[in-house]
């Protein structure tokens, strides 16, 4: 391994007998990324592909290499969701990759490299490159694993008293953040796909078993997305009837109280009254009457109430 | 039939004309799988999909064997659903299975076979095979009867006046359980799709007519599952409209209460002043008329909420 | 025609030249479908699917026969929708037929036969199977006819005033319906398609055209229940609108009210206080001038609020 | 062109050399579509599909005919959509058509045949049925038109004070009319395709472009069928966030009146009570004091509400 | 580069060697788009296409030239939605485009033109056309920026306080253009799809590369679209619930104010009433204790809105 800040080291490095993988962090260095275009002679169309950070993924085939564009996705450390941009030439005997910024994903292949560990020190170039394909996709399990946690805290959220307003824009976020993790995903499904079919030099016989797997893999991954898809755009629907339910309370307060106090205030209000005549006031125990039919006014509410199961 | 802790004795039993079929339960067993996977030769893959238990169903033709992945369901003795990884190989003259846990699904087939019932003794691994994939997708069937019977108790819920609050958690929980059985059963279905058109010599012609058989029970099966789907969708529409209704309930109690006595409490009110002069105090009658006015707008009142079909 | 309770007088009367129609009622009497069974050498597989009544419409060919299963649908008298199993056999020259319970749809197939009307008695097997099926498609059109007249009912009551609660759940029924009867259409629509495009000895050159007619009839009627079903979605919401559409007159009325007759209240409280010194009390005409007060009080309410379209 | 009552007077004057064009009103008139349909030896299925009004545009090839079933769509005076059924059957020099009802959609072509304009005199049979076609789906765009005009009429409705009860009725009206539409458009959208590819003797290679052509507008008319389909659908929600807006401001009525009243309402009761000794009374200025307090909780309240953007 | 009035001296210009670009402005100058017909032998539906500006996107392959339709979007200075239709002959040797309107999209080829920058003029009439495209299509990606911020603004104010009413047009007004834009995108992106794999001599091998990357660009734009149409169909949903939320505040401050003070009021209103004998009247400090417990009674509430987290 070669911790090198100058190009042409890696191109010397290359001509033993080894496969070379260069990993170039940063698309805004154009003149490397000239120099890399020239050397492995790469379409002029290529080098505007690598550092045209909204392209899609896809893969192109040329004669003596293979493109691939795809997409690294992490949430950073702020918590917002990331989508950097990733190119990657397979050649015979040498792997290049361009990454936006200095990831970690494919770490556990670097680390596994220097290790000598397993089948990937001794084959070719084309393994090398479903290794890489093969973290970033086990990447996207992680991602996918963050959002359920986040569907989850919003879940809860809603059913919580105190509810902050802008959950609906919380919900908005999460729609907006799945779909540009489909917007990744998919297209490197297709991509995949046909790299499993594709009949090229490049790529060994032994090595297509391993891209099949991954392609089951990057399945899974898009029928979880659409599933966490269907759970946040319930959402919506669960905040819906929660707002509506907590109305539904309120509501059931006000009408319990002025069911209750306002008859019981015209009743009093009935005996405010300053006609010359009303018998009933000059009785002894009038007050006390009115009291006692009050309470059975009040009580004959809150078993009305109770029994609409209102209380 | 031999049930034993030890693998190698498999093997020795297998030395017999019969057909083997060997269950492994458990995937945590790793030296055990190993042993098995060296000696039927299987490809690493195959291993690693074995333990990976959210491996998505799927078909595998190698040279010597078929590879299939499944999901068994189940609702578990709380109630909660259980997705449970299956793998299956089926060579010439073997089948073996492995269980993430001790299922209770292949028993049917297991007793068939003790019994020497039917075609499944005289006939080749392949009817096993079928024997055993039916077994699952007959299990399905009481998984999605279960569903529809929790759909079920849930619609009656919603016109249940003591409903809990959670019912949206509820639904959405249904939600969750109908997309993971989906995403369980239809790639099967193409499993199952792919296993009638295969052309290997492991699978006999007269196998073929019951595998097709299988087709349409996995087709029912999602159609069944898509129909439930609908239904819980609809669940959401039907909870939103109760609560609306019980609103509106409770809005009606209010304003009848306050239309009703908020006018009389306002003519109390009025015969409550103090002015020097209101000739209507100084009427001997003055009250009885009064009385016999509230009553007329109270009736009015109650008329008037009649027609409008609002008691 | 040979009304018989023996089968085997059925099979005497085969003997003659014509083509025989054989309908069996009823799947539970299994000795005598297996009678049929072996006297017409069918496989054991659709032995079953005759008696599996929730096996799905299908096509099946044999060497010999064409094997059929379908749906015959109808409302029973007391409105219930029935979804009825029936299985049909194609030989060169008998149609056996298997119904779940005693339907009238094949009443007028087999009155054209008894009056040997029309092409139906000269052609061979395959027009009379295509008569059958003809009757059961049109009998579609009737259950499609029915549904779409509840529809109206339903969208009626929605706008009448005395509506019962469980409106919703009359409307997720008719959902559960229309999802059946789209379960029976559906794959009949693919059978009849299979059928159209077959290449069988079996199928006259002449009665493809026939076929072709069918499916045209069957892919209005699966039109027709995509229509109704948006139809029925749609009812959902229309109800939905018309309860906030009351709440909105429920709330008006209570608005009017309250705000008319709380400010009076207020007004005549404001004369109900004992202060020693309140002018206004004193004055001859007060208890007047108030009460024009409230008057014009009560006009400006009712002149803001109709303003307002409210009233 | 000859308008004659007698059937038999057009087949004299097909007699010459040119192309005929028989266009037959009404479908009521058994014997002389019999006549027709013998004269031309259609199929006896072409007759059924003549004057069974609810066939679906279709397209059928027979070896000296082509038959087309289409729909010509408008709305009457009365506003009511109307969905009149036309067939066409198309000879190597004759052109018939059968209309349900006297439609106008084809005058244009009659006025062109007329004044012997255009390519439509000279050229055959084949840019006769194109010539037909393109009135129709001409008209398509016209009926189109009307739809959008509705959609735009009931948009402005939605916001309009005095808006009637029944407009989800009309919206699910439309809603009716979109898909009946779709339900005429989408199968002809078929049949002008594959009469594009079609390899029929009948139709003139330079009529292909004509025909391409044609394919491209009624593709324009289902684009546009499907964006007022969103449209329409969309309306509901409109309709329906309109009701809470207005609810919203009524409840902003009922709770601005009683929250400013009902506590001025209270501070009066106070004064209002009988206690024998409350000092407050006795205050000389106490009545004007407690109308200061109250002017100052009225401006209160309204500030607050002011603060809230609620007034 | 000629800037000219006279289309025959176009033509002249034409005799050189190099490729002649012709861009037509303004669709109403019918007679010298014939002339160009005329010139250039455009087939006579050509013709007609140019000038029906709401032709769809499309390609047709002549014998000698390619005829494209597609559509320039942009906003116009009033903020309006503005649909240009475009049409483009490729012939050998010469670009013709006939545009609506003055547009300013192809400004930065005819600047690249002049410049004899780049590819473009050593290239063929081929990589021309593929750089308007290319000028379309990035044309797009800023029509769908301005549609994102008008989401966005939209998303904010439904969050602001003083929210207009119409807020819903402005969505569904939002729709239109949406949909519009899709219509206008979707079928270029068939069209240029198939430029792709088009087997014509008048496209240069190596421009298939740029017409690939081109495809790329297209389908990016299509995609964004879809994630913009799903913010802009939640928007109404995010309306509706702001909505609900206003209501449930209002009715909390209602229900805060009316539990309050009517149960404060009916207190009052027991000691306003005139009954001979109500001892508490004359406790000397009858009044006062009135008052302890009336706070009471008001905090108690306070305390029971705070719990409930109404405050």
């Amino acid at each position: 391994r070669l911790d090198s800040e100058d190009i042409q080291d890696a191109f010397k490095f290359e001509e033993t007998d080894n496969i070379t993988w260069s990993n170039i962090n940063g698309l805004n260095n154009t003149p490397e990324i000239e120099i890399i275009g020239d050397h492995y002679n790469l379409h002029p169309l290529i080098q505007e592909d690598i550092v045209t950070t909204n392209q899609r993924p896809k893969i192109d085939e040329y004669e003596d290499y293979l493109f691939l564009v795809f997409k690294m996705l992490h949430y950073n450390e702020d918590g917002e969701f990331v989508n950097e941009h990733v190119s990657m030439v397979l050649g015979s005997d040498y792997v290049v990759t361009f990454q936006e910024a200095d990831g970690d994903v494919f770490d556990g292949v670097r680390e596994r490299l220097q290790n000598a560990k397993g089948r990937i020190r001794s084959a070719g170039a084309d393994y090398l490159m479903f290794a890489l394909l093969d973290a970033v996709v086990d990447n996207y399990f992680s991602v996918i694993e963050t959002l359920s946690e986040k569907i989850e805290v919003l879940e809860d959220q809603l059913f919580d008293d105190n509810i902050k307003d802008d959950i609906t824009q919380d919900i908005q976020e999460l729609k907006k953040e799945i779909l540009r993790i489909r917007r990744a995903i998919l297209p490197l499904r297709e991509v995949i796909n046909r790299l499993e079919k594709i009949d090229s030099k490049l790529i060994d016989e032994r090595t297509h078993n391993y891209i099949r797997d991954l392609y089951d893999h990057i399945i899974q991954v898009s029928e979880s997305v659409d599933i966490y898809r269907e759970m946040i755009w319930g959402l919506m629907d669960m905040y819906m009837t929660t707002i509506s339910n907590k109305m539904n309370e309120v509501m059931k307060v006000l009408t319990i109280m002025a069911s209750i106090f306002i008859p019981l205030t015209f009743m009093a209000g009935i005996y405010g009254m300053n006609f010359d005549y009303i018998p009933e006031l000059q009785y002894k125990y009038g007050y006390f009457v009115l009291w006692g039919l009050m309470i059975l006014v009040f009580l004959g509410m809150l078993y009305y109430f109770k029994r609409k199961k209102w209380l």
